[in-house]
């Protein structure tokens, strides 16, 4: 099977058109309010218009969503989670900024990175603007949930950041070793880590803890978010090899160019002979310049007769499974309303999108 | 004169001894602070040795030193003020580590930068990581100065990280746009934003406000940090040039080969004929590598020759003198303590020190 062919792969748990009005309402709420808090006294051409960039650059809106609707789940006011979902959001921005020259990539969204276009040391310094911002947005906090929440959420932001920049230099670290003596246990780690917190977990805590959850009802998240941001970072990682440029906005299979470690990588590095894997990991430790698109096609290749993407696909939906079962568990005491249905609907998202 | 030549040029208005060995004690309680804040359970090799390399170096510890005296004059106590001096000691850090990057640098602090030591990869990420060790520190102010100054003080922390990322944007516009057609204004407004916040008026104000100061108290330490930061930069400027690398710390002349803007270098670009200067830009205007060791002693000898170095001295002192002028008048009110003598003599210290 060509690995380029798209195809449904379970029937759907939800109305498709739905779901992605949701996520586009929520996302346009952040990036409304994101914009708002972009000081315009910024120098605009060294600045302003970079911090800017991907934000309005078209995206999913995963975080306010999550944030939001575990919000109004609680019987929340969309609202009041409004400044720290801006906050999330922008956060993520920052750290793809960052994250696309650390990795040295080259499309962010379908256009040039950032430092693509402006040079790495403004792009770096528009990272740290972006992450200051958030700061604000905060602040801003201490007048619309109150002191305490405000302080807790700042807790929670804190501890998101860190895990964040923990799995990053764990991500770094096995580049900088040219280290490829990976299980999927270490993937999960450093996935959790570095994706996990930031896009799922910490979003449903903030409106957890927003929408007046208390602490033992905020602790589920943990493990749904855990299952739902590894399914999501799978099928983001299948999307990269599989999707068409155009539809996917990042460079095709920019991940094998750059060398990232996932789950079908490590399942083909554990799963061919000796020689096929010597000269897989002399392709993988060669500079994005030096591979050529034969080297990369031929890892592909060898992902497609070794079974590498089916096997990512079934870790992918086998962590959604188990997101739903802790909806269903765990988190049953949350009543039924349409904030819950979009945060189940959610997981078979995530797994089944085509961007 | 010879611009390696380092000699005293006014009598100093205080105890040497005294005032190094009051930095001492201020820097060793905020590093020490500061080293206690990064989570053992940090990566090593990839993020937590990183994270200390640059703090753990020899350093003035002026901020520290500006925040807790500051706390001091007005009555509070040392220990008050000691998680925002180390947030604020960790913050220039981490500044430090992304600057390097941006501008190419060589050596910090006597040895090599960072990302010289461990590519802008992990580089960048350790400074990520910096910044949000700080945030912890504050969130543990809510502990020790309660709610409304932790707040405060947040406020502050969110202005002058801002103020810093505006500066080096735009020194950096102008580096990217290979842009000289400067004036002295241009380079002060540029220096507040980008190291007169967080180096003098930042630190002043949120060691004010620990102390209990009223907010038209703390108001003066604006032009005060503003006057003051400014003769710290420009004197850093100077022993950039003069300095011997063992003394200083970083490469000699480092600022040449960088093409950074400073007072002697606009003073030589308006004093100059117009040969010189087509000349002297198209220097500067090269990268490091294609620079050589003629060109950049042909820009000191110009400087010397045109006095650029003594001007800037000059204005170093002029700025100084109404850093003290502040002290006696708007900042008058502050009762005579040690801590408020440490403060004036800091400001002759800084057009003063050698290092």
């Amino acid at each position: 099977m060509s690995t380029t062919e798209l195809r449904p792969v379970d029937s759907y748990g939800y109305d498709e058109d739905w779901l992605e009005q949701r996520l586009a309402e929520y996302k346009a709420l952040a990036i409304e309010e994101l914009v708002r808090r972009v000081p315009t006294s910024l120098p605009r051409t060294t600045l302003r218009d970079l911090v800017l960039e991907y934000p309005l650059r078209p995206g999913k809106g995963l975080r306010p969503a999550l944030c939001m609707s575990t919000c109004e789940a609680f019987g929340g006011r969309r609202d009041s989670a409004l400044f720290s979902a801006a906050a999330i959001e922008l956060y993520h921005n920052a750290f793809l900024v960052h994250d696309d020259i650390e990795d040295d990539s080259l499309l962010r969204r379908g256009l040039p990175t950032l430092h693509a276009q402006y040079g790495i040391p403004l792009a770096i310094n528009a990272g740290d603007a972006m992450n200051v911002l958030t700061l604000r947005a905060l602040l801003d906090n201490f007048n619309v949930v109150g002191v305490d929440r405000t302080q807790r959420i700042f807790e929670e932001i804190e501890w998101m950041v860190l895990k964040a920049v923990e799995g990053q230099s764990l991500e770094l670290g096995w580049v900088r070793n040219a280290f490829w003596d990976l299980t999927e246990k270490d993937y999960f780690m450093m996935s959790l880590k570095k994706t996990g917190w930031y896009t799922c977990i910490s979003p449903c805590r903030i409106g957890a803890i927003i929408g007046g959850a208390a602490p033992h009802q905020i602790n589920p998240f943990n493990s749904f978010g855990y299952h739902l941001g590894i399914a999501f970072q799978i099928q983001d990682d299948i999307l990269n090899l599989r999707g068409e440029q155009i539809l996917y906005g990042k460079e095709r299979a920019g991940d094998l160019w750059e060398g990232k470690r996932t789950v079908m990588l490590i399942h083909l590095l554990n799963n061919c002979n000796q020689k096929e894997r010597r000269h897989l990991v002399s392709i993988l430790n060669k500079r994005r310049v030096k591979k050529s698109a034969s080297e990369v096609a031929w890892i592909l290749d060898k992902m497609d007769q070794r079974g590498s993407i089916l096997h990512a696909e079934e870790v992918a939906r086998r962590f959604a499974r188990r997101a739903t079962e802790i909806m269903h568990t765990e988190l049953c005491f949350i009543p039924e309303s349409g904030a819950k249905a979009l945060l189940r609907a959610l997981v078979d998202y995530v797994v089944h999108r085509k961007l």
